[in-house]
């Protein structure tokens, strides 16, 4: 399933020795083609590790041969051998499938600073583990091996006329724009240019992981690919084929969301009435990124205040005595006042909807993210991740 | 002491019944004067609390008599309603104290959307009890009115050549620029006019509560005021007056890290050899705001990556694979790489160091901040506040 439920790809998915667990931990995915387009959207973090700054070169010309990932360490602030090992390891898929080490991208995700002799080692025989064990059906392995901290694979199918689109993903913390500790492979047997690749996942993710916001943390990793086979030999519209695109992506994101670290609730913040749809995204994600409400959430406390301080942090139009706040369907702010009682909100479901109507426009958008809980901290104080 | 330490200066601080404990929670400054003279920094937040709105109007001409000061109730987005209420506050001390209304600031504290009929009638009862208890070493007993979820009253005094600045605080949580959930009154008997009290309260403010960003959340009723009597008959340069004004909010500003909610590290985040002063501030304030690197300092885990992706976030001038982070005195990241092990950094003492050296100017910059624990979690999910 997922990135090998499109014809033209096998993946696999194998034990390196990186996890402590034992567990799947370098995955591997390759175009059989006839086509070989691909685009790739890269972490917008200014602190890249080895991979993406390989993997942004790979991309250059729009071809894509495989994808080589590993989780059990992110190779980031690990020098020049950290390169080095990112380089081997492109060379080493290369060379086991006969194509251009300059043609395979390489993902890595886990704690950084690991990246040494040891890392390098294990990633490389897993490349050697993974290739005889290529198949169609490998996609589940390799949905495995790329988790971290998530407590289940990430993977969804869209079917097109002929042809579909499938994708796998991983990310459970450090979930923010830029597409934070995320890294996804998207596969399609349609038949599209890198081009049109690049257009409809840069429109797909727009709207989808960037507005996926868990924790306000940007990671140094994440990398999301979108290879083309063109197996099926059927070319769908643009338009078609981005909404397919975008919809494993929205499948995902939520993956994504209901699997963060730690959380007990997802929450989704839908700004409407916004001047203008960077407006609505802006009001969001401040309200997304407030500690004090995330830990309100938590406790089950429509503490609506909250969400008014934090929206007045933001550059949006709109005016502060005019907004109306809604939770769960109960109106508990009507034009910057009281409306009804807070004792009325049920926030014990673990689907929390935050309505925010600005009251100056048409433009909406919706953002996703978690509360702040104690199992977050948690996580994040006692595992090095 | 703190507001009553400087000659021309009555306060008092009463138990109003705002507060279920029964404590304090009415505080009244007086200015005896003979110089009236004022300046007021107000948050930053365009979601303003009535007192904010009424208080901005009183400034206008520089001249403030008294100022009243509550907890137990924000008096933010209460309506008209809420409006009138903090207008009947000023004039009942006007009133009281023979002055005018429109020369008497006001700043309410606690939980957004308490602003009623029975908030308005505890505030002004607290004002009428406040009035004949106003004494010259009344500081005291107004800091400790001021207290909402702080565990102790902050004051501070510096003495001068004749004269002196002392100062009050509160804050605990919603700590971050633009003042948040912060109110300071700060007097002094020197002689200065209101243009040389407002530039010196803003060059202190900007290089004290400015960099203090507890949890990145801002506040919609912070308000720092700092008053002039002129008793002292002296007038300091402004250059001496502005250090000492500076050295008081600044020692207010430590003890509102000390005592933010729930926090277990108090984390001092200096950003030397930036290109700029401005460059400085935001790497620390990202920092300052990452949740994940928060939380490893509560699990006394030096993680330097998270330090790292988040320097990664800004628009500051630096090469990212050219800074070094020493965390309480160990290099663990030099030029990009694993330096000293983690394990050789202790960061099980309260105060936290994290140095970060971008190489690229001269400019340096400290923000304060505290770690992300289960009890901050816990006081902001189970306290309505």
């Amino acid at each position: 399933m997922s990135v090998t439920n499109a014809a033209g790809f096998v993946a696999a998915g194998v034990v390196a020795g990186l996890k402590s667990t034992g567990k799947n931990d370098v995955a591997l995915v390759q175009n059989l083609g006839p086509n070989k387009a691909a685009a790739v959207v890269f972490t917008s973090n200014r602190a890249k590790a080895n991979p993406i700054i390989w993997s942004q070169q790979v991309i250059g010309d729009g071809i894509v041969e495989a994808i080589v990932l590993n989780s059990g360490g992110a190779n980031c602030y690990t020098g020049a051998f950290g390169f080095q090992t990112t380089h081997a390891t492109a060379e080493a898929v290369a060379e086991g499938l006969g194509v251009s080490a300059g043609d395979v991208l390489v993902c890595s995700t886990g704690l950084i600073g690991v990246g040494g002799q040891d890392f390098r080692d294990k990633v490389i025989g897993g490349v050697a583990t993974a290739i005889p064990a290529l198949n169609d059906d490998g996609g589940h392995d390799a949905a495995l091996a790329i988790m971290t901290t998530d407590s289940k694979p990430k993977e969804a199918v869209v079917q097109g006329a002929g042809w579909s689109v499938g994708g796998m993903a991983k990310g459970a913390g450090m979930l923010a724009p830029g597409l934070a500790t995320m890294l996804v492979v998207i596969t399609t047997d349609a038949l599209l240019s890198s081009a049109d690749l690049d257009a409809a996942l840069r429109s797909a993710t727009r709207v989808t992981f960037d507005r996926l916001d868990s924790d306000g943390c940007m990671s140094t990793n994440d990398q999301v690919s979108l290879l083309s086979s063109g197996a099926s030999g059927v070319s769908p519209s643009l338009e078609v084929f981005t909404a397919a695109v975008t919809a494993v992506c929205a499948d995902l994101a939520a993956q994504l969301q209901a699997d963060a670290e730690g959380a007990s609730h997802n929450i989704s913040i839908e700004t409407i009435n916004a001047a203008s749809e960077d407006d609505a995204v802006e009001v969001g994600r401040s309200v997304a990124r407030n500690n004090l409400f995330k830990a309100a959430v938590f406790g089950n406390d429509p503490n609506w205040g909250r969400v008014l301080a934090a929206i007045g942090t933001t550059t949006a139009e709109f005016d502060p005595y005019d907004v109306d706040v809604t939770m769960n369907g109960v109106r508990v702010c009507r034009s910057g006042e009281p409306d009804r009682p807070a004792d009325d909100v049920d926030l014990t479901p673990r689907a929390t909807h935050v309505l925010i109507d600005l009251k100056v426009g048409t433009a909406t958008a919706t953002i996703l993210t978690n509360d702040l809980t104690h199992d977050y901290v948690h996580e994040n104080s006692a595992y090095s991740s």
